[in-house]
Parts: C-alpha cells; sequence; structure tokens
C-alpha cells in the first residue's frame, strides 16, 4: 500500500524532491553548508519584506522552542508580556512566558471569535506595565485567523512591541514587513513551507535583537547569543539539524518555482474551499464562521453518532489511506483536517472520497438537506 | 564528484539505509510513529541495561537541548551543580547552569588531564552545598576520556546526584547502569549511534525524574513535563522531529545488527588505531598522552610549516573528498580528525593518504624520524 498522505498541520505531507535532499550529509563547519544556511535565512527574510528591518535567527528543535526563545529574549527581565488568548497556542504562550519567570498577563476571546483590536486598545490603554504583546497568527487548535494588521497598528500606536506566532501561517498568509509593525514574527520549517520539523526560526527586528543581551533565562534558548554566533562565524551556534536544513532548501526552491506566497496562499485557499464544501455534502458541520477560517486547517464537528469515537474515524480513515488529526477544543467534539502541505484539489476531494466511505461504514447517513 | 567522507565528530558519515530512512513523513498522532518512539527508548535504555532504574526522556534540538534540560530539570532551583571541567564542553554546562540563574562551581584540570576522582572527593569533602556533579564522558574539544566509572563511584559515595554528558561517547563506550550509579546520562542522535542531527536524549533515574515537578526554568526544556506527557500519550509533548527519528530507527537496526556496543567500539578502536598510526607515519603529533586518548576523535597539532592555515588544510582535504575538523583548544594551533560514523580503516586509511598529499603540496616534509 502507499505511504498515507497526511492532513495534518505539520508534519505534513512534503514532496519526494524535499525528501531526497536529504540524501547528503552536511559537515556544519562547511562552508557549502554555512552558504545553505545563509541562503535560507535571505529567502525567508524576504518573504516577509523584512532584508531591511530584520534579521532571521533559526533555532533548532520544535516551534515551541522558537516561541518560547522569542519571548526570554526579547521581553526583558522586568518586562510584562499581554498575550491575546483565542486557543491553545495562545495559552501556551502565556505558559511559558510564565514558566521561565516573567510578568504574563492574558485577554482572552472565545475560541471561535477573533482578537478584538479594540478591546486590545482599551486594554492597553489601561495597562502600562504591558511592555509586549502576544498575537497568534493562524490559532492552529482551531484554524482561527486573528487580524493581524489590525492589532499590529494598535501595538505600534501603543508603542508596545509585538510578537507573532505565525508558526502555522508564514509563508502562505501574507506578512510584508515594510507596513506591519512587528518585533518578531516566529515560524517553523515544517507547516506552510513544506519542510520537515526539526528547527524553528524569528525574525526579529534588528534594533530590538541588539538591545537583547542578557535579557534570557536560557543558554539553548538565547536567540541574542544564537544570532551573534552566526553573524561573527557563519555557522549555528550548536549542531544544527543538518538534514532538516537541506529539505528546506528544497522545500525553499519549490516554493519560489511555484509562485511564491501568492500561488501557496491560492493553492491552499482551493483545498480550503474544496474541503469546507465537501464536508458540507457529507453533511459535516465545521466550527468556526467563516469570516474567520483561515485556509490552513478545518476544524469539525464530530458527527452525531452512536459509537462514534475520533480513533474509529481515525483508523477507517487510515486504512483508505489518509492522515487525519484529532480535535484540540476540550469542550466540544471535533477533529480536524488539514488544508496544507504537499497536496492539491485532487488529494483533498480523495480524501473526502475516503471520509465519507468511512463514515458510511460507521452508520453515517447525511441529514436530508445536506445530502449531495 | 562523490560527496565528501565526514571525519567529524557529528553530524557524521550515516548509511545510505539511514538516510533513505528519511523518505516517509510520518503523522506525529500516529499509533506507528508512536511506536516508532517507543521502541527507540526501549532500544536506548538497553543499550546502558538502564531498564530498570531508569527512563529514556527524548528532546528536540541539539545536545546542548538536552544538557541544559538535565540541569535545568534535576538539579533543584536551591540545588548546586559543580561541573568537572577540563575542556569547552564542560565550560559549556557551567554556563548554562550559570544563565539559568543555578548555582555553580567548576572544578578544573588542564585540557590534557582527566578529571580527578581524588580531587572530586576532596573537594566534594568540604562542598556540602554541592548537590550534582557534572562530567563530560569523552570531552570532544580534545578526545579526552574521563574515567566515568572511578568518578561516578564517588560522587555516589559522596551521596551527590551524577549528571553525565555523555554525547560523543554513547553507543560505544560502555555505560551499564547496573554498575554506574548515574541520575541523568545525556546523548543525542547524531553520534555514535550514527544518526542524522535533530534530537537529543536523557536516561534519566526514575526517581529523580519523580522528584523533578517544578524544578525547570523552561517550558520547552522542561524534562519532567516532557516524560509525563509521553508517558500519558504516548506522543512527544511539542511537534517531534519525525524524519530525524525514523532515521534514528534505521541507525538503531544497524547498530543491533553489527554488533551493539562492543562490535561499534571495536570498530571505531580500530578507526582511531589505524588513523594514530598513520599520523605518526606522516610526522604529525597527537595532542593527548595515549592513556587518556578516546577513540572518538583526535586532536593533532598543526604542522609547523610556513603559511599553514586550518582553511588551507581544509580545503585541500576537502577538494580530495575528506572533510576535517577544526580544533577547539584556543592557546594551540591544531585539528581534529574524528574515528567515529559509518566508517571504518580503509576510509581511515584513504583519508590518511588524503590528508599526506594535502600536507605534501603544501611542503610539508615529515620529520626524517619519523618518516615512514
Ligand atoms: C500556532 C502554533 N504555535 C506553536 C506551535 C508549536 O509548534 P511545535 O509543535 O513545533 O512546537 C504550533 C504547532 O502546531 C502552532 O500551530
Ligand atoms: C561532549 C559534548 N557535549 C555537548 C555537545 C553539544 O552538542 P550539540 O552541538 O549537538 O549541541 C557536544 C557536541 O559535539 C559534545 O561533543
Amino acid at each position: 500500500m502507499r505511504e498515507p498522505l497526511l492532513l495534518t498541520p505539520g508534519p505534513l505531507t512534503t514532496s519526494l524532491a524535499t525528501k531526497s535532499a536529504m540524501l547528503r550529509d552536511w559537515g556544519s563547519w562547511d562552508s557549502a553548508f554555512n552558504e545553505l544556511t545563509a541562503g535560507i535565512c535571505r529567502d525567508l527574510l524576504r518573504i516577509a519584506n523584512a532584508e531591511a528591518s530584520h534579521v532571521c535567527v533559526p533555532l533548532q528543535g520544535s516551534g515551541t522552542f522558537a516561541v518560547e526563545a522569542a519571548v526570554g529574549t526579547l521581553v526583558p527581565r522586568d518586562g510584562c508580556l499581554l498575550v491575546l488568548v483565542n486557543g491553545a497556542y495562545g495559552r501556551r504562550m502565556a505558559q511559558l512566558t510564565e514558566v521561565m519567570g516573567r510578568a504574563v498577563q492574558v485577554l482572552e476571546f472565545a475560541d471561535d471569535q477573533p482578537a478584538c483590536p479594540k478591546a486590545l486598545a482599551a486594554y492597553l490603554s489601561v495597562h502600562p506595565e504591558v511592555t509586549h504583546v502576544g498575537v497568534i497568527h493562524c490559532e492552529t487548535s482551531t484554524g482561527l485567523l486573528n487580524p493581524l494588521q489590525a492589532l499590529a497598528e494598535v501595538v505600534a500606536a501603543e508603542g508596545r512591541g509585538l510578537l507573532v506566532d505565525s508558526m502555522s501561517a508564514f509563508g502562505a498568509l501574507p506578512v510584508d514587513a515594510r507596513r506591519l509593525p512587528f518585533t518578531a514574527l516566529i515560524a517553523s520549517a515544517n507547516k506552510c513551507l513544506e519542510g520537515v520539523p526539526g528547527m524553528g526560526f524569528v525574525l526579529v527586528e534588528r534594533q530590538a535583537l541588539s538591545a537583547a543581551q542578557g535579557n534570557s533565562h536560557s543558554l539553548a534558548l538565547d536567540l541574542y547569543d544564537q544570532h551573534a554566533y552566526m553573524a561573527r562565524t557563519g555557522q549555528w551556534r550548536y549542531t544544527p539539524p543538518t538534514h532538516v536544513l537541506a529539505a528546506l532548501r528544497s522545500a525553499l526552491d519549490s516554493y519560489h518555482a511555484e509562485g511564491g506566497q501568492a500561488a501557496r496562499l491560492a493553492r491552499y485557499r482551493d483545498n480550503a474551499e474544496a474541503l469546507l464544501a465537501g464536508l458540507r455534502e457529507l453533511g459535516l458541520e465545521t466550527y468556526l464562521p467563516p469570516a474567520c477560517q483561515a485556509p490552513i486547517i478545518v476544524t469539525v464537528h464530530a458527527p452525531r453518532l452512536a459509537g462514534y469515537g475520533f480513533g474509529r474515524l481515525y483508523q477507517a480513515a487510515r486504512e483508505r489511506g489518509f492522515i487525519l488529526y484529532p480535535g484540540k477544543l476540550t469542550a466540544l467534539e471535533t477533529f480536524r483536517v488539514g488544508c496544507i502541505g504537499a497536496i492539491n484539489r485532487a488529494d483533498i476531494q480523495q480524501a473526502l472520497a475516503a471520509l465519507g466511505s468511512a463514515l458510511a461504514d460507521m452508520g453515517w447517513q447525511a441529514p436530508k438537506e445536506c445530502a449531495a
């Protein structure tokens, strides 16, 4: 049987070209490898039009490591981070800030409601102690798109720093540093850039990084030190995930060949449209209002079906060659389907057929008014 | 031209089988992937005969991340770590402890001198505030082997905890938890196990880990939390480097097929013997006394040669298909040659021939009494 297709938000389905780039061992001291790293950093800055204003600091580890590194490096020891929370990744940003012993506050919104710029402005106006604001670009826990531009303008108008967790959005949703003011933007290799997992990166405002020496609570997660070493030597500070980088180089080549951010977004939108339409045809309901549904991942209400469990659906879909993703909402039974990765509308349609067949086997009949 | 062979201490030369294992995308939620992780952890414990006494906690990132995680998780906030330093990795362990704000002391030895168990015993007897001792098993900065068993016995007799950085030794040099008392042993995928870089792991004494909740200065680097999540769900807490794990699975299969630790050590010893003999024939002097030279990596004094620079030698060796490693001593001009990775005596001999030819081109003539 063929390998199953991943409909997950990273690790996700990558191209064979990207995986094949890992069939080589690189010396981490080698100048060819240093050029590979430098080229990747340049490309990542360019995707955000941030070459003039920011530097790219890559970091070993998963995305969370990069988020923690950004907070620990950029929020001073006597600073205070306000996190806008409408899902699990916002909560995690607040949690990691608390663990490192930095002051943190939370402004909560419902899980199906975008963070509100007006509420943020009102909050900041009475909380001068807040030095930085943390925003999740796309809340992958549901697929919700936060209004990044409007939030960033409020933060800038109030003179605070902005940390954007764009993990599941960067590369697909547009980010333009020339009009979006941000201190740091965090993402990773294995989401919309379609690389493999093993490294994150942070686009950091040059000035903010220069001022950040000694802030970090951690040596391994110190972006100041990581960047200073790389700027001085061209090398990673500690052993880099060489194969992951080679895969990302290849993935970025494909990204450019496809047509960059606009083309990537167009394909994901197409995937998401096909997915939403297909789910409707199957009689399944999605969780988010369309206005804040990002074309990244879709949360679906579990079918009301005797004996339903996500484990059963997962197995049935897997046997048909597709890997679904569990829900991440605590109060509601849901599952998720990703729209990202090296997949297109045809793959989504096959996945929908598999999902329909799996559900039919479980006794599901689409409610009448929705049936195809 | 063929890809150059890496004579470096990790990333290193891996087998094609190991790299090919990365030609597949794994869902991080998938039970087959969970089994892969569980099997790797079991194997790593078994290599150290530690199944009964320890757990294996894998961690995303480079080896340093795992070292920092072990210190931060296992040395309580009011604890004190004494690091035995005779090279750069001992210094780094002390540095990362200081950055996280934990009390740290250092007992220094010369870079070419093993840490002395008697000196350690004397030190501990007058420093009751020391709760843990940090030891570098093989100091990769020179290739020096520290007397782990004797040091561990002193630490145990004094009732302190022991953190062993066995990054460049584990898998080749024997570690037997049934007779070597240690709180934690840290290593990574990409050294003597011959996997690719992207993850480290820590073998942690069960009791010490149970007592470690809330110690960590960092969420991402909290081994208690990492282990608790994995024990509960079978999954990694944050996105795992799936392809790196698949490569490690394959590398461990090769490890067992080769004959495990004894066979791995025998091959590396054979590599090191061939290397040391060949270097002598070329008239080059090695840095360490033979008694403390580990069969992992060899530090070589730069040839006294007008116009010598490591960059030139590196390029010349690279053009001949071999990647050398720079020295890491500040006061002496040296370079290093690794003995580890998917290489054998024949590869070492070809590397020596290439090195000889490169040096001859640079005008090197072996001092008479040493010439072949
Ligand atoms: C928005 C967001 N933030 C943070 C993370 C955490 O990344 P990782 O799982 O790589 O640590 C994710 C992962 O899905 C994410 O989607
Ligand atoms: C003994 C020792 N400790 C720690 C490290 C750090 O590992 P990494 O470079 O993967 O962070 C190394 C790497 O070579 C090492 O040899």
